[in-house]
């Protein structure tokens, strides 16, 4: 099983993003990218977004990115989970981006 | 409505918070306690919480300590989540405290 | 006085920012440059130069940025500081660019 | 030369930490206290001390703090600097008290 495979089975695998129905988009060595479909389940008080679901979305394709370019056996662990929020979200989907700044040695 | 009443709200009315659910345990000026049966669709693909879910009802929790303090015209906005974990979540159970540090004038 | 004017003047008022020997390089609206020539003062133990001199001319540098966009009665103020070091830092000199990404209101 | 030992050096041969006056007061199995004299050189320009100077001291001192369980061959590094201010600092002398809440293994 190669990286890329591994890295899809996180998507598969995990109880809490396959609840929340966060899909894999795309992904490459270092990169990934998700979607998620927007419905009421993810919304706060006022009707936007919470922001867990916002920062699942973020850390889980982080995660991603990286276990793209990690040996067969290593893992990924998030030690820092850090969100500065410059915009309330509203719409029908989020989009997440994630991209490796520096890999490890 | 006095301000206890409008933190319970924000439980009952949270789309994202009820549909984990996250739980109002406690509350008093300046401080919240919420509890989580964990479930499977809680977890990650290693069995342990997923860190959306810990953080999750870090920020809420946290939002609804501050939310017992403000005016009846004023509002919680979380502009900073940010979480150091110090070990991996296992277990029946989370239980979350928050305590407003500083009250803004 | 217009917002530059009162931006260089905070390069020149500052006893910290003068004593480390951070200088302006260059500004404008919502953006800043700053250089610092290194000394065997920023250094550390080891002959990194010091984290906290890394972050004071990240700091000062984004401060300042954020002060060419404010109105004349208004004030800019750090609230959080946070930094990811990516590698150590060694050489004659720093260079730091700080872009505001979201005005306020 | 045991740790503690090895920690007061750090005290002794950082330049950056020389310059400021930055002095160790106490040390111990995991915590470390230092403080610093408050001279003009500290301050920025509202005569409040620089934020460079608090984050500083907190840094180098929970550095210390961690070098105290470190083995002989091992280093500490900070990977992440972060800071959130509660109040802005002004007096005669800083005292900052570190302690490490979960060593490694």
């Amino acid at each position: 099983m190669d990286n890329f495979e591994a890295t899809r089975k996180i998507f598969e695998q995990g109880g809490f993003i396959g609840d929340l129905g966060i899909q894999l988009a795309d992904l490459g060595s270092g990169w990934c990218e998700t979607r998620l479909d927007l419905l009421p389940k993810h919304l706060q008080q006022d009707a936007y977004v919470h922001a867990g679901v916002l920062t699942t979305i973020g850390d889980h394709t982080a995660g991603a990115a990286a276990f793209t370019m990690v040996a067969q056996n290593e893992y990924v662990l998030s030690v820092e989970f850090k969100f500065n929020f410059l915009r309330a979200a509203r719409g029908e989907s989020l989009r997440c981006k994630a991209q490796v700044l520096k890999p490890g040695k």
